[in-house]
């Protein structure tokens, strides 16, 4: 049996989920909107997790967990925080199943909740009312904690790993005695999410502010990571929210500042979900599958026996798990596929799919020479190499093909984004995908009217750009500086 | 300030929501019956997933991530599982709030789901239907898989860790061409959870099998692993299910064997929770507090100077700052408290309360000397060391106080491990507390009618346990061999 993806340039949705199923990365479940993530797939969210949790420890933060549900009445305390959630919550209403009269398994209305309970789609309600039990005083400051956590958001249309009604994600919660504090640590984590994601996912992004129409429902400010997918899309990475005191007064959480005076506690939360996994397949990926930056890859080196007779594969075997034991030393991930169930070839295929690095083959004439032939999956090239200094050259080539994935998104990237300052220029931009970075009024009214015309939003406002005169892009108003537009996931 | 716990002997329970209070473990949440896990009682469910994960990935177990919810028709498909759960479900009935004529926040009628989705108790349902997809071929067998996650079983009465509406766990769910090597998968887990937790948490047990009326709902035979704990309750600590062809047949799961031909897939499922850690608690603790086997506390050494003026305080904690690099390098966890805002009398009875195996002061005498006085969290004996080999003795230190804390919990079992043949001698043993071993002649009405008597429960038909020809404790009728009965948790 041969998997055939669709290619990219043919229907780059249906690459994506070819992808994602012949990797055995995820699948639809019996459950609307729900996904499985398979082995696989859960062994990159493992490796991300385990990167990123280091980097929050390494920082000061500490994890903890709060409940999944949160009564209604206090998610309907910031007003914004529930406008932007209502129409997506999962209520759960009843506690009980019971027997029907005709033997069917039916709802008990005898137990009916008193109050509903919404299955949490962000934290910051259930944690904000118990951090007001935690705060009492600036020495209860700063409060640095994170969790990793399922949350759920309601969803019509689903795409695995990119809109879920069900995803994985962290979320950190902060509390901080000052403004400026907390302003540090919500730029501090947007700074940790763009080295976690350009150096571990291998994936570049911009980082800026979102407008006031793109914010999260609840915060003063929201920072995010744009990265652009192969298609010209946008793809939000991760989020960095400035909440300012507003938790801190829907849940009335004040500590005794150093003059001695009550104050209000000032806030920060941030997330990345299982969204990245979806980012590092349509980033890299090609029409032979997925491909895998090392740093993330559950196997970074595949060892395949080639062997026509008994006596080839006995010995090749023999010698690939003296190779494997070496290379695990040096702490590389390795597979040994010596199934003689399946063919060279289909094994070949099989790993090109899951995005393994690098393919190590060994066949009676590398037998003879004492080589291996190795493949790298970032650019197919092939080369027949001795087993001298054998670790050195894989743990070389590993970090090769690293630097090689970010380099090549990081040329696509700089490739597609154009600075635009004409409307029609925009408009066709916009339609062949990329970041477009243009002069904006600053109004929610052109943004929408932006929107309506071309379907792009604007992903953000970067923070490092220069200021710069010039018109608004629509209205031709006064402009100081540029924001980045493209259509998104 | 100083924090005050009640005394076992006073009133067992009360002294155990103390520990988990001031040791801040968890607490009670604003949502009934869920609780909030605080960072230092997360840490020591890190620790634990941790060396857990690992046992399971040696065996051959991989991870991976199953929806939420369930759809109740999956629900209902194994009708003794059903049954099982059926009284303690939440429901989600609806997916949207929405604003209702008088402003308030309200369940939105329009959004009603067509079928109503259970927050998972458990996931054999959901896998099970799953796996029908994954399953065709002996070729896909055996499917080892485990997944951490919550869940929830609604409780009226509630007790932190030990039962509560929320909680956190790993549940494994393997799939085999063979009974046998279901069977085999079963018992393999049950050793894995006996030594894990003997060897981790220093939590003696004993293996066995349930009873019929104790088994999982959907289980031809449930394995335990049961802990007694100080009060003479016992607490069931872990448990494995061979689930025949149980849930295979309920969602169809069939594969073609070896011969050709189609046959329903075998079944185990397995699993530990959160409530380890209130096994944890009530095996070690004292009345001065929490006690943490060193594997397992997120910090084994805290550094307290002890000090008069500024300058033995930078002399002191100059060193203590080489001691704990040293210590690290050793890959001992290490607190440093150099706070001068608490006095070190108030940080000693601190980590006592929290239950940090050594405690390392050193005050101006010791700094003459080239000493420290360490002192062990287990017995409390203080001693003034040098510093000479200090690593090496800290390492040292800590190992022995793993193995202390074993035994002492082993003393302690055997001492309250009663082998009866008397009626009335049984009624005052388990008044009394502890693991009563009787004859038991087979019956549930046997099982119940004790039950009523004593409110002693079959814990489990121990597995190393030898025949033993005898008369039921309470019919007289003929038995075979002895079963452990107690009151639990």
């Amino acid at each position: 049996m041969s998997k055939k993806i669709t290619p990219r340039s043919k229907d780059f949705s249906k690459w994506y989920n070819d992808i994602i199923m012949h990797a055995d990365l995820a699948e639809n479940s019996g459950v609307r909107g729900c996904m499985v993530i398979k082995p696989y797939g859960f062994a990159i969210w493992e490796e991300m997790k385990s990167v990123l949790d280091k980097m929050f420890k390494e920082t000061g933060h500490v994890n903890a967990y709060f409940p999944l549900f949160i009564p209604k009445s206090f998610f309907s305390k910031e007003a914004s925080h529930v406008d932007g959630f209502a129409k997506e919550c999962a209520v759960v209403t009843h506690y009980r199943l019971k027997n029907s009269d005709s033997g069917d398994i039916i709802v008990d209305d005898q137990a009916k909740l008193e109050e509903e309970l919404i299955v949490r789609p962000t934290s910051e309600t259930i944690i904000w009312d118990t951090y007001r039990k935690w705060i009492k005083s600036y020495r209860d400051l700063p409060l640095l904690i994170n969790q990793w956590a399922n949350v759920v958001r309601w969803e019509m249309r689903t795409r695995l790993f990119l809109r879920t009604s069900e995803f994985l994600w962290q979320e950190g919660h902060t509390a901080h005695e000052h403004s400026e504090e907390a302003i540090e640590e919500t730029e501090k984590i947007l700074y940790i999410y763009k080295r976690f994601i350009q150096d571990t996912l291998a994936v570049p992004v911009i980082e800026g502010l979102k407008t006031d129409s793109e914010k999260f429902a609840g915060a003063i400010e929201t920072y995010c990571v744009e990265a652009l997918m192969q298609d010209g899309k946008a793809l939000q990475a991760g989020t960095s929210h400035f909440l300012g005191q507003n938790f801190a007064k829907a849940f009335d959480v004040k500590f005794t500042n150093k003059k001695g005076e009550l104050e209000h506690v000032w806030a920060s939360s941030w997330g990345v979900s299982t969204r990245l996994i979806g980012a590092l397949v349509m980033t890299h990926s090609d029409d032979h599958g997925l491909v895998l930056p090392p740093k993330l890859a559950p196997y970074q080196v595949v060892l395949i026996p080639i062997y026509h007779s008994n006596e080839e594969y006995d010995a090749i075997v023999q010698i690939m798990k003296t190779i494997a034991v070496k290379l695990r030393k040096s702490n590389i991930r390795v597979k040994e596929d010596y199934r003689n169930t399946y063919k060279p070839g289909w094994k070949f295929s099989e790993y090109e799919m899951k995005g393994v690095p690098i393919r190590i083959a060994m066949g009676p004439r590398d037998l003879e020479n004492k080589s291996v032939e190795l493949v790298r999956r970032d650019n197919l090239i092939k080369e027949t190499v001795s087993l001298d200094n054998f670790e050195e050259r894989i743990l070389n080539m590993l970090d090769g093909i690293q630097d090689n994935l970010f380099k090549k998104a990081t040329i696509f990237q700089e490739a597609n984004t154009f600075v635009v300052d004409d409307i029609d220029d925009f408009k066709q931009k916009i339609k062949q995908g990329g970041f477009v970075v243009a002069h904006w009024d600053g109004t929610i009214e052109t943004e929408q009217k932006i929107k309506k015309l071309t379907k792009a939003t604007i992903r953000c406002i970067p923070l490092n750009f220069k200021i710069e005169h010039g018109r608004c892009i629509l209205t031709g108003k006064k402009s100081n500086r540029r924001v980045v537009f493209a259509k998104s996931y």
